[in-house]
């Protein structure tokens, strides 16, 4: 059943946007009742981030052999995250989110929390190689890296012609700055 | 009657959020009626697109003597409107804003078209100090200096005590990226 409810959010937005999902449109299209929805689910919101943020599986990119070329395909990672969902589902969910401080503070926990991971192992990576000085504050790293593409996509809404030129324009910024260890420290 | 109305949209959303913010609360705050509201404005969401961007002032930064310090300046700026009207507030304006291509059309002929006018006077400027040698697309230095900024706190929710360091940080990545000639060039 939660296969056929995460089709039928992915299938509705597509369809009607963001604005147009609404529980009574997926259990519809799941051929399920909404009674059964909001058993698993106790809103619109939280279905949504389920489906579209909470499920999505988040593994650290493969060694490259560099920092660069690590942060390369880190971004390209975190910027499929942003494109696929659609830019409008991903502005309304960021305010779904921000309007729900227990949503807000599972969004925090899980996803975020992931992608906090994957980026000081990424950053590990490089003080074994000799690259980096000090562990960064991850926080930091994950602004310099997501910000320009978020930014890029969702408020300014250039589109993905631009992206790959961006993505390397980024690792290398954030890589020079790491090399330089012009970050914050971790907090231990 | 526009500066009522102003006001009122500001002490509604500080008192009830974006998601609190109707057309019947700030005409009851104002003291006006619905319909005067309405011969102005044709939705809720042009009414606080209006209050909160539309009529913002923005200038550019007084020359700092580096292009660095100019970004520093020009950085600050950004972020004060990101901050002022409230994060959750920016979230749910955005969206709004993403949901109805009219007001998106708006925002980027307005709003992003005077950021981008202040860029390019910034790195003009750089230009004629003999900082930076060619003139860069200006959209991708918003995303340069902007993302960070807005992942940090709109997206991550960070809080306003990193920011000063942030900026910092920021500004010397792309001061770093157009000296060093990173960006693609603007188009004629």
């Amino acid at each position: 059943m939660d296969t056929s409810i995460a089709s039928a959010v992915r299938e509705v937005i597509g369809e009607s946007g963001y604005g147009g999902l609404t529980v009574d449109a997926v259990a519809a299209r799941a051929g399920v009742s909404k009674a059964a929805i909001y058993r698993r689910f106790s809103s619109k919101q939280e279905m949504t981030f389920a489906v579209l943020l909470h499920d999505v599986d988040q593994q650290s990119p493969a060694d490259t052999g560099s920092l660069r070329g690590d942060l390369v395909a880190l971004i390209e990672q975190i910027t499929a995250h942003l494109v696929s969902p659609g830019a409008g589902t991903l502005s309304g969910l960021l305010a779904d989110v921000r309007a729900d401080p227990n949503l807000h503070a599972r969004f925090d926990s899980t996803f975020l929390a992931v992608e906090r991971a994957i980026i000081t192992e990424v950053v590990d990576r490089a003080i074994e190689r000799g690259e980096v000085a000090n562990r960064p504050d991850p926080t930091v790293v994950h602004a310099l890296i997501l910000g320009p593409l978020f930014a890029w996509l969702i408020v300014l809404d250039e589109g993905t012609a631009g992206v790959p030129a961006l993505i390397e324009l980024v690792a290398t910024t954030a890589a020079d700055a790491l090399t330089r260890d012009l970050l914050p420290a971790a907090t231990p």
